[in-house]
């Protein structure tokens, strides 16, 4: 078991984290995989991740919600309606590019089963790209495995690294994927949870840093060989936040957008090839769909946003450290190798500058 | 005293008027105009309109609102804040392009003079630009007409026409300027009204319409000559709309979307030169400036909008067809003169076609 | 065979139009349709509409495009990336609101079996809603039929009204589907073609407009009965706009956005369940997608816009009203019925207005 | 003399920079600073800064341009037809809050003055707040400063720290102000140059970082004062980006966008009350004001934007060290000082961890 980032005494920021350092810690955000890795009929290094809110009564229960694009070189569906009534009423899938559709029409297929009425049949799936240890050109994803990670969706501790959408992915050149991390904040306003959760698919190995630390310039690559030939980058990154904060959707975009923050921090500069696209949403207003004429809601004021702000950039930060702790080597697609970041490495040159 | 639309029978969509069928029939919302006309020492044919949002408490007790441009060849301060934080702090001014800066920075003055503390020193002021009518370039306003501006902010009927930013003011090759309008409409959570108010300064003659009747191929112009020797356009819109309803900044920001209807059906296109920018407030919720922490609030489910969309779109319209029905002729800047929409041959045009 | 407006003697606005008066006008640009109307194994009124630019070189050779939203209660896959690059590089698909993914995939396994290489795997599918005549829950289309309709894309005339994505479709409470239109204008630049396709499903009866006469409000609904018991908005438009003028990005989005005069004009008003969404692309630059470095580009001024403007307007307006003179009567799920706009009504309700 | 960050031997990135390290290193770049410190008749600590393009031809001579908005807790004119045109017409002014009005409007008279003709009378002014060191409310600017700052306009070093618009600046509670630097690229379309230039007057003391080393929370507020009693943020930041590459607006915004990058690598988290607003304009294409018609343009692919994204980056957060660097204690109004901060320690510090 490869340990965390705050295993290896990595504190991003002043506040303390949930019980799981999780994005699990926003009471009622549950989380599934769905991991695919085999090698027969096709060489498939990919899978499903769903974040799923309010213990699965979201469809019903929607939820302020707000997206910020950093770098547009991706996908995320139900961005349109999502911008116009700032409501989320789906779970969240995350998956790879080609497939997207796939997992969002098998959302749409989930309502049905379920008896949805209303207006949200515009199910929110985002993609990073997985084709060098996935081979993505054989579409291995099926309706099953969507099913199966909604299925698995629960809350307590979250699986990190190779699992889910994660499960193909490679973050500042190292193997990559799925993590996660939350805070806990005091505002004026009460105490609220910030849980973050983030598929890792971007960056070169140089720019990479860890609370300031430029780690990536200091891991020899002779010790552990980049995927590729020479450093070059080409990937995405999908960030999850998520609050129990009573927040309307202007401000989840507002905390949408302190994701670049933990991003830039840790080495990303959306590059041109990147999809970074950040969706927030906040559980602390009930919009129960059956609802018609007037709403009672509470919205946390924006003077008292700033812990937020700054939980959401130091989550995001560790989720990402969080992704490169937990993936490990993968081999895939034509025999190539993504190594993982090597603890022992990170570890002697955090404490080199510490 | 020249006839409003309804006078003439135009009656644009089913819902009633409020009583005065202006933006102030919105329950504290006052319209203040300062209006300079005058030859010396320059040719002065401008001034500044004021929509002054809870009889004056705005600068305290600030007021969720939306931005939508439709097209951006004009000026709209505090756009910035207004977008970020969804919340409107200040009147509203309107006045020429050359002398926004003026207007805004005296509203500055105004709070400093009021001893308003806190966030809202982003005052929001628009224009139009009226440099065929008026020596623009003289820079005739003052700090001391905008303050007569906020001084005259009254509840009641609305002066249209040749007043206040829409003094020099030029609309479908017609002498346009101030109009105004409202609806009240029923929804599913309540009944509530839209009132709106233009600066029409924009659109070629042929392209004007009224309740679809293309009024403006059909008027003469040989009858009532252009103000130019030939069409072309060259000018813009500004839209306030404002509403009792308890809408959020996003809603605002979708009723501002639909005065699009209304001007497009009374023939504006968003040529090129036009800066039609629109703004959008509902005075629903209060939100006072000393609140810290938690704001409880209503919103009226964006399901039951509908019929504040029609209003919107309706009231505009009629704001329009107000402007040109209340301005008349004007000779100005080097002689020039534009000319008011005949009364009589609108009149003989709408009736040939009912 | 059903009359188009023009045969009806509408005339909107002054500029002719191009050879087919459809989208296909503009050099290159090629529609397919794919209809399902068949009653096993379940009642499918359905299909896919494909507009493929280049004469289906798109995909390596981009062309600038921009996207507006005017009511964003709907789906368009690939809006990150187009607004980010403002490039398209594939076909633009519209078909129905659950099967949005399965298309959008079908693009992706097109893209693999041509051998397209780089960035633009993110292919534009947008979506209106056919449940009231199709049964959208046994999610009829698979990926031939999007095969099929790449493989129907030509030149030429384009078949409207009940065909391809629009073949379930219901428009002001008439039949409606697809409809095409498009116009020829001289700007300061030159010549160019502009063509508009709309896959139109929203409205109310009482709003609808043609050329300004309110036809909506003349046609007896006992005579015309309405597909539901009484009136009621629920559907939605997309727009494709195409020209081969020399534009940018966004001079496209500036195009996108004044499709919804041409909307407002027929009695659109973006009502909140509306998924109200524009693409425009211009082919009059070429990006080839193996060009680095520098592009040579050409653009038409800002300032030659307004030809353009005023014929994206009147192409849509009459492009809804083209897809209401085609659509026929249709019976479909669960054995309704939405009729046609009566041809002979219409006819006489223009000439009783003329 | 105060040093320079690079005196100090920080090296953010590997790209070198251009002669002067400042904005002026792009080609025709001008900036001129108008710094008002005095006691009488107010307490005036505050000034103007013009960033002119082209050796002031920009009137005439247009330049491609985007902004980007991190936190819009602030002002800049001219964004509505920066957005829509994707053009800039004018000097770039920065300022005090409350004057942004009076700079915008005596560019207007500018441009009379200088008989400048067509659609660009929409100046671009932006702001940070300084009255915790001016007496703001006094009003000290007049039109002859921002003459003056014109006026004094030139290619070459530029001064950093307590002049023009930054003189009465508070940064990471620091003495702030104007920083500047540079890179050279090479990209896959030639060699460019990358300017920016901040306003920097935001930020808590304990999240400064530089080149990622915890600088603020390791020098100690017993040595150097903050400036009032506890931390906490109240400002905001101006960032101006300039390159001489061919980019399109859209290409602008992007650039403008990593400036975020940037600022949260220095410590910036766009807190609420901050006006975090950026505006990147792009030389590499000549926009005459006089041509109608077909421009002939250059675009640099966005696939070779990357090295222009980490100039960026890296060029803003050096710019803001170079602010702190530059600036130094201001007393000002009602007795208040803003200390610098401490060369020496800051050396310590940083030979420490590197």
């Amino acid at each position: 078991m490869r340990p965390r980032a705050r295993d290896l005494g990595v504190r991003i920021g002043d506040d303390p984290t949930g019980t799981y350092n999780a994005i699990t810690d926003v009471p009622g955000v549950w989380v599934g995989h769905r991991t695919l890795i085999r090698d027969e009929p096709t060489v498939a290094r990919t899978g499903v991740t769903m974040i799923v809110p309010r213990e699965g009564a979201i469809w019903t229960d929607w939820a302020f919600a707000g997206v910020h694009i950093f770098n547009g070189n991706g996908e995320m569906t139900g961005i349109p309606w999502l911008t116009e009534s700032g409501m989320l009423g789906s779970p969240i899938g995350i998956t790879n590019t080609y497939q997207v559709g796939l997992v969002r029409d098998a959302l749409e297929a989930e309502a049905v089963r379920l008896g949805v009425r209303g207006a949200f049949f515009l199910p929110v799936v985002a993609e990073t790209y997985d084709g060098w240890l996935n081979d993505i050109r054989s579409f291995p994803l099926t309706a099953t495995d969507v099913e199966a990670a909604l299925e698995a969706a629960s809350s307590g501790p979250v699986a990190e690294g190779n699992v889910g959408g994660g499960t193909g992915m490679i973050c500042h050149e190292f193997k990559g994927g799925i993590g996660t991390a939350s805070r806990v904040v005091e505002t004026d306003g009460g105490r609220f949870t910030v849980g973050t959760l983030v598929q890792a698919n971007y960056g070169e190995r140089h720019e990479l840093r860890v609370d300031g630390v430029p780690v990536g310039r200091m891991i020899d690559a002779e010790h552990t060989p980049l995927p590729w030939p020479e450093e070059g980058e080409d990937g995405s990154i999908i960030v999850v936040v998520a609050t129990d904060a009573p927040l309307l959707a202007d401000q989840c975009r507002r905390l949408a957008q302190r994701a670049v923050v933990g991003l830039a921090r840790a080495g990303g500069t959306g590059s041109n090839g990147s999809g970074d696209i950040i969706l927030a949403f906040a559980t602390g207003n009930h919009l129960p769909s059956d609802v018609t004429g007037i709403r009672d809601l509470r919205m946390l004021d924006h003077d008292a946003l700033d812990p937020l702000f700054g939980a959401v950039a130091d989550s995001v930060e560790e989720s990402i450290v969080n992704a490169l702790c937990a993936a490990e080597d993968l081999t895939g697609f034509e025999g190539r190798t993504a190594h993982a970041l090597p603890i022992e490495a990170l570890r002697q040159v955090l404490e080199k500058r510490s």
